[in-house]
């Protein structure tokens, strides 16, 4: 039967290394001592104890099919920030990685080169033109290139219960030159949901729930490491206080005035239009040490 | 914005000291910390911090009015039993504290003494008898005493759905001698929930989700620090791998057959019946250092 002093290990020890994958058994056993040795740490109480499982309840409640409140608590708390930081150490030299967020919930509709991802919604058009990049400066032909943003009111098709999901999002096929390129509306900075249980956290705890304006891709291509990051407008309030820990001065780029009358003809826009470019630059695919 | 090296100071930093209660900063600020000590130790990936956030999401979503997944979870990580240990080392000379359990999720009914608190569920009775002390072995009088068990074949009324809610439950005041007594049936050991997410993890790393037979008890007395504990049925099978790790040797009590007529008689029992006595010794009431 369990005594006081070692509690801990019977609960490490009860993870069966015979019967149990080694790797679970890595993250478990650590789990335990860091959960632990936190709540002796903070000398945690029933009372704290109650309001956390609640807290932690009604995280998973207000999560569904266009909402995902587990991930913006991840991100509010920098861990996700810190995951992708983690990805990035294992295979340096890539374009910094970033967290998904919680507004990937939906497939983009797969685009040809040139649409607009923003299908409609008001605002001025943009062109976004990018290249996906080998390590070594190879062009990657054939990468899916997964776009998605907010409108220039800062919210996601997702939150937008009327409108057509995919507004906003494109999924697009990298040429032979590894391009890709889209006309949208430059995103506004925006605040993560505030309503659910991540709103109460931001609130008791003094902090704006603001990002700073930005363009999420995520880029996967054969022998490759998946790439998820942002690209950030310049001159965005929030660049130095993004409310989940992501803005980095690599990933900022901005959208400048661009008078090439053939580009604007070819993408449907009248000259000047605004254009930010982009290079996303993949690692090789890799193993990470368990 | 964020560097690498400085994410989790970042991170504890935004919880803002002029706009936070301090004991929420003094649980916020070690939590980034583990939390982030505990993903770079283990170089957790993409991947498996997606699972997580899954494995939390669905944890939340099996919550409901009649079931707590996220207690259950805290349970058989070892957490629950790690809270009421440090509740008890705040006030030491009490009776054990152990887990609330999962199953306390409605409120007991109020009961007269010698009540069946059964209600018609098949088994042999039993008499359970108990006072409710200081830790100076003074009575406590007009004690709220909430006992809640299974029944014999280890289901509680939240995991019947076609049966009366308050079966197996009994909300009793004690006299003024302390005392308090309860007809019942003897409970028997039984697996936790296992069809949820806690079950997968059960699953996965070999542990079987059984618990020793036991009765919950919640005392509640002016001046007195809230109990949570549990009598344990001697003889059990589990006592030794309780999946909650709350069993204790000094919460083991044994029915014992009782011949006592005139006890018989006044509870509507036949001699012999077994008997198990029981002390609950209440704490003064303390405020925890924060």
């Amino acid at each position: 039967m369990t005594d006081d002093s070692d509690l801990t290990a019977r609960v490490q020890d009860s993870f069966d290394p015979e019967r149990t994958d080694p790797r679970l058994r890595e993250l478990l056993v650590p789990l335990v001592q860091h959960l632990h040795d936190y709540a002796r740490e903070v000398r945690l109480t029933h009372a704290e104890w109650e309001q956390m499982i609640d807290f932690l309840t009604r995280t998973g409640q207000a999560c569904d099919d266009l909402r995902q409140e587990f991930v913006l608590l991840s991100d509010v708390l920098g861990l996700s920030m810190l995951v992708e930081q983690l990805e990035a150490d294992a295979a340096p030299g890539g374009t910094p990685q970033t967290v998904l967020g919680p507004f990937h919930l939906v497939e983009s509709p797969p685009r040809e080169q040139g649409d607009d991802i923003s299908a409609g919604v008001p605002g001025e058009r943009a062109l976004v033109t990018g290249r996906v990049l080998s390590v070594t400066g190879e062009p990657v032909a054939g990468a899916l290139v997964d776009a998605w943003q907010s409108d220039t009111d800062g919210n996601y098709d997702v939150q937008r219960e009327s409108d057509e999901i995919g507004q906003g999002r494109g999924l697009f096929t990298t040429g032979d030159d590894g391009s890709f390129r889209f006309v949208t509306v430059v995103p506004s900075d925006y605040p993560i949901p505030t309503d659910g249980p991540v709103g109460e956290l931001l609130a008791a705890t003094g902090r704006h729930p603001n990002r700073p304006a930005h363009i999420h891709f995520q880029v996967v291509a054969p022998g490759f490491a998946l790439l998820t990051t942002h690209l950030f407008v310049a001159g965005s309030v929030y660049l130095d206080s993004d409310a989940v820990f992501a803005a980095t001065p690599d990933l900022v780029e901005e959208f400048v005035p661009d008078d090439d009358a053939e580009q604007a003809a070819r993408n449907g826009l009248s000259t000047p239009f605004p254009h930010a470019r982009i290079e996303l630059v993949l690692t090789p695919e890799h193993a990470r040490a368990s």
